[in-house]
């Protein structure tokens, strides 16, 4: 018997949904939910959302996927993301049994400087709007739009990282962000038993991004720290990660707000 | 014999220093910092920075306190404070042999509401701007102006907050910031061993904060907790706080980037 995550029909949405861990949690749970689900994908680069999209679809096609070209930290409002998604796939919020939002977008920031030197206003801006802001305003959004928790299963998963509890030089923006979420969604754990709270940290993955750090990073203790991960294949691939997030999910007795880590995760759900 | 950190010549920036904490903040420094040390003082309300240095002025004479009236999260540029003041001082950087910058100011942020309601942009921006944004961007124009660690002893503090480390319903947005500063501060500290970096939660104040909370927040139980510290007489004076504050500066023990508590330090330094 599948758990029940997988047996309820199911809105989701995930942030950065076109690339790198967002690509693989849209394919990951695309396999695993209702047929009749649909997940909608954020994210700033039209072509990476289509490929995900054509993917799922050819290859689950009891689920449908809403693309949705947005630069998150540029918005006035965020009230009108979920009615978009809802008309573009002319479904309604009755059609569903369980609603997660997922968040997953992010960005390292300026990795080449310290902290002392992040002297740029337009840049630091910009990198809290959109690492801590837009989190909390799609988070608002999302409820405005599903307000009656007991009609949904409601789960909220911040995509977290090692990064938000340990700080890691020339990261001093990234670090701030992921502290800062995780801290909010703790808050929010507090005020919403009704709700699931997830703070997952990935553990350290093999994508583009990690490649970004070892030719950009100031520090060279981070640089070596990294290329050294990357030389001795410690690095995770995305799915191998997803595995264990998918069964803290169908598991489902994380503590509401708790960080978790890929390796605070023993088991491994069967596939 | 005084402690060394009593013995030079300092120059010292505290924001948020025209009341509360900042003020004691202000007052306890001015009456052990050597002759010829500065403060100054950077807040929104002229009349309390005035009444700031109209005090320190009268008792402690041969300290100067230069107000400095701005709000520090409408600025484009951070680069002129420093030499604004300087300048207005007739003073020079090779006049002293110890610097310190302490983030005082901060803001609760909206705490009628809680976590999932926090949609207003504008205040959801303004927030992360104040409460995290500007204490990045004054940071860095600090180490700018003095960018020689040799030539000074460095301190930098973030007033921080039980808050930063543990969640409290109806305060996600100061929840957020606090540990998003301590993050920023840690990741300071282990980038720069030549500067001693403290963030420092001065315990449940006694301040117009505080009464603010009782008259506002959203959170019955959040309510009721400050309410029985009041009723119990658990609310500390500033000045009681600051006893502990000036006893950390003046051991100089702590380890560099670490959130220390007021609950932590056991030993209270002689006046």
């Amino acid at each position: 018997m599948p758990a029940d995550i997988w047996s309820l029909r199911t809105f989701c949405i995930v942030t950065g949904g076109g690339k790198g861990l967002g690509y693989s949690i849209v394919v990951n749970l695309a396999s695993r939910f209702a047929s009749g689900s649909v997940i909608a994908i954020a994210g700033r680069t039209e072509a990476n959302l289509l490929r995900t999209q054509e993917y799922v679809e050819s290859h689950y096609p009891e689920i449908s996927v809403q693309p949705l070209v947005v630069d998150l930290c540029l918005r006035d409002t965020y009230d009108d993301i979920f009615p978009t998604i809802f008309s573009l796939q002319s479904i309604n919020a009755e059609d569903f049994q369980q609603v997660m939002l997922i968040h997953n977008a992010g960005t390292l920031g300026d990795i080449t400087h310290t902290a002392i030197q992040q002297d740029d206003t337009r840049a630091v801006r910009r990198n809290l709007d959109l690492n801590i802001g837009s989190t909390m305003l799609l988070t608002a959004a999302f409820f405005k739009f599903f307000p009656d928790r007991t009609r949904f299963k409601t789960y909220v998963v911040n995509i977290s990282s090692l990064c938000a509890i340990q700080p890691v030089k020339s990261f001093s923006m990234y670090c701030t962000g992921k502290a800062a979420r995780d801290m909010f969604f703790r808050v929010m754990a507090e005020e919403e038993p009704d709700v699931r709270v997830l703070s997952y940290a990935p553990g350290p993955l093999l994508t583009s991004m990690t490649t970004h750090i070892i030719d950009h990073v100031g520090d060279k203790d981070t640089k070596q720290m990294f290329k050294d991960m990357k030389d001795n294949e410690q690095l995770l691939d995305c799915d191998t990660s997803m595995m264990k997030f998918v069964c803290l999910l169908e598991d489902d007795k994380f503590e509401s707000g708790a960080h978790v880590d890929y390796y605070d995760v023993e088991k491994i759900c069967d596939q």
